[in-house]
């Protein structure tokens, strides 16, 4: 594709964005998630074309995010599932899906809501922090250099930077 | 660029792509996130080409994401600065990092970590629910059509199912 291999950068968001940086990706994802799970459905859901949707799905598998079950064989069809790597990447898919709901609704409500059934509630996922639960403001974050941090393509005044001293974002 | 359009798709993932499913932006938004938030920095740090950049960065302010603040005169150079719409966008960036942190770190741990100054710990992004506050799973969600559901392109198969029933995820 030509594509810049943001899989060398030391980023996580870069190396998220090699997983699911194609347009197509997160959509997949989310058909999947939503239980359009078999290519044809996918295909017509999305109107993709359908060699750009065999190379995704087949990248998706190469990268641990789906897995094949076969449903039929002779000819062999397959459902594709969701490993826990890929649980864990569609979960992070509905922070987007808030952000989507909140400023890209077009004035008609989200397409679609969500029910957690563990209260009863629509709810609507928000980013909290995993020691203290409070909700995430970015105003009130540090970044820090981490052990996998370098410098280099990706991260060349970032890394410098942050090498010399944590970051207090947007302060 | 021959995109299809995800904005016209009556989904909040597809829509939120739409703005920022080019590789280079989320990295641009990292960047000024990170306080990278000039060109040529951001240029240097990415090794991105300029014409790239600039594309990216203007179609950031058309949609409300960044927006510019001059440092100098004559030339006039600029900061570019997140609004509150960019604000809550980088924030859902935080779960994509979060997951890269996790599944793809490449052994060497985090390459940047946060500090939640609130309550002074290292913390991990973590999606919760804005009623019960508990942590999110996939398997205790059920999607209903919202308001905005439609069926068509990009919802042809989901929007029909879910209209017809509310999906209870990956049961």
């Amino acid at each position: 594709m030509g594509h810049t291999d943001f899989g060398e950068f030391h980023c996580s968001i870069a190396r998220t964005v090699d997983v699911v940086g194609e347009r197509w990706t997160p959509m997949i994802l989310r058909d999947v998630v939503l239980g359009v799970t078999r290519f044809d459905d996918i295909q017509r859901d999305l109107g993709v074309a359908r060699n750009v949707l065999a190379a995704r799905l087949e990248a998706l598998v190469q990268d641990g995010i789906l897995e094949r079950k076969a449903y039929q064989e002779n000819p062999v069809r397959h459902d594709y599932v969701l490993t826990q790597k890929g649980r864990e990447l569609a979960t992070a898919l509905l922070a987007l899906m808030a952000w989507g709901d909140r400023w890209a609704d077009g004035g008609d409500g989200p397409p679609v809501q969500l029910v957690h059934e563990a209260c009863g509630e629509h709810t609507d996922p928000a980013l909290t922090c995993s020691c203290c639960g409070e909700p995430l403001a970015l105003d009130e974050l540090t970044a820090e250099a981490g052990p996998g941090g370098r410098i280099g393509r990706g991260t060349e005044v970032v890394g410098r930077r942050l090498a010399e001293a944590p970051h207090r974002i947007l302060r």
